[in-house]
């Protein structure tokens, strides 16, 4: 009975060292180390190599250690056991950290006020919106997008949601499907992006989406924060965007490639805020205590919880 | 019957304007012009010149468009009218979004990820603690700090407040007066300043209070926000528990003398975050409303609410 750790892009050793401490009667490997693969009944995974998980004839359940499950859909030889993602309430809750963090930044206008400080300059015009006169819409409804909402609503934030299907939430004003994605941005000033990665949304936030976004808000232009995939996104619109002034800043955690190119103007543009995708972290300790608990759940004869539709991916 | 509006440091014709549409059968003055000193009954202050309403012979009440009323006191030709604070809930959401944007701005580092992004650097090492794992400490638990504690408790941190007297809330741990002070800056890994300026709090945020404070959280070192008065703080000392470490950094609204001189070393401190003294910015909309509400009520017989203990001086 073993447990392959897969993962490339972290320090795989945490992980690791996390699944032998939370599972003390299993065999924990890692990639590239020698192992049976017949013995391989269980892989935690996070953008593993392509085809390396192609000949793990007795592989039971294939765990994604982040939120995303778009980084397997992208390996051909992906093995055909069940999936399941990460749906972990600590992740939630640092997701929700960013995306207020970076939402109470533009409403507050820091960004204009570090710039301030750095001229020495003390200026307090009164021009000072409430949470209560900016309008927020998130893309993508699930586990991350409602609590998102619940804590901006809170804050006293104006929130709306959009999802592809029609969902509830007792926190924001709700649109559905492509027919409500215009009257969803058309309300919003502060466009917050949660979506999964999939073949529907890959490119979706260009440069006609982004010029539907509210113009009438307290700033006169919207601001885009992005703390899904980096695949959602099109950059160039975007910078076109920000140059001809329909959009008024940017929080970027994803990019369409990352690490982000020391090349790429996002780097430098005044009103881009550049995160290293550390919206929300995985965290061995709460993560592997999760997957843990799946496992012996799963052998005790209860049902997965989580599994990804493969023909949706996600 | 006629207000007379008392501004110095903000502009005064908006409120003038707001109180013009608000109260339509009453003569509203500003300071200067020319008015009949008996004619008087109401004023509104925001730093009124020392001993400007000194002569007011039928004056009922002064209303303070502050949260603070520390600037009255600084009047030694202050009328003995009643005094009525502003508890304003616009004003109080406002506090709250500025306290949480900053607390935030510490628990995700962003102060060190707006660096890296000057240096085009992507790090992304997974050293991030959740707010969970975060103690906010709030000194001052009335209306701003208790609205304040919800909003962060909602957000995760592990919160807590010390007042002068014993004070009850749901969402933070209470502790009281001198004796329980060291206690509660030992677990405090984020000092919230909301104290009013009185003779005893006066330059009490200085190097003995600062070092008290938590060693053993997440960064190894408190940090310190103030959006109180600049009058509690000691800035000297600021500057050395930052240059000794035993502070991590500070995000200041308040000075001991504001504007904030141009030659302050804090505005080039790259651990010190300035703000213009507009945290909670009181806005002649709702604030011009409200004291409309409570002039008429007043006139009913009805009594008047928050008024300021002239004892006390808060």
């Amino acid at each position: 009975m073993s447990l392959l750790v897969a993962i490339t892009g972290w320090e795989p050793e945490p992980w690791a060292e996390r699944f032998r401490r939370v599972m003390p009667g299993r065999n924990v490997h890692l990639l590239g180390e020698s192992y049976d693969p017949a013995a391989i009944d269980y892989v935690a995974s996070w953008k593993h190599p392509p085809r390396a998980l192609a000949n793990l004839p007795n592989l039971k359940v294939l765990f994604s250690l982040g939120a995303g499950v778009d980084h397997l859909f992208s390996d051909p030889g992906l093995p055909s056991a069940p999936i399941v993602r990460v749906v972990d309430s600590d992740l939630t809750a640092r997701m929700s950290e960013y995306v207020v963090l970076h939402c109470l930044v533009c409403l507050r206008q820091q960004r204009r006020y570090d710039q301030q400080q750095r001229r020495r300059e003390w200026i307090d015009d009164r021009l000072q919106p409430a949470a209560a006169d900016m309008r927020v819409g998130i893309m993508g409804m699930g586990e991350l997008g409602q609590d998102a909402a619940q804590k901006l609503a809170m804050l006293g934030f104006q929130v709306a949601g959009w999802s592809r299907t029609p969902r509830r939430s007792v926190h924001a004003e709700m649109y559905a499907g492509a027919d409500e994605l215009e009257s969803f941005l058309r309300r919003s000033d502060i466009l917050v992006v949660l979506l999964p990665l999939t073949p529907e949304t890959r490119g979706m936030i260009d440069a006609d989406l982004l010029r539907k976004l509210a113009r009438d808000g307290a700033f006169g232009a919207p601001y885009l924060i992005n703390a899904g995939r980096g695949g959602l996104q099109i950059e160039r619109d975007i910078l076109t965007c920000l140059d001809e002034g329909s959009l008024l800043g940017a929080t970027l955690d994803v990019f369409e490639q990352e690490p982000l190119p020391g090349a790429s103007p996002l780097w430098s543009h005044p009103a881009v805020t550049v995160t290293p995708h550390n919206a929300a972290m995985s965290s061995p300790e709460t993560i592997g205590r999760q997957v843990a608990e799946q496992i012996a759940a799963f052998e005790n004869g209860e049902p997965l919880k989580n599994i990804v539709d493969s023909a949706r991916k996600y």
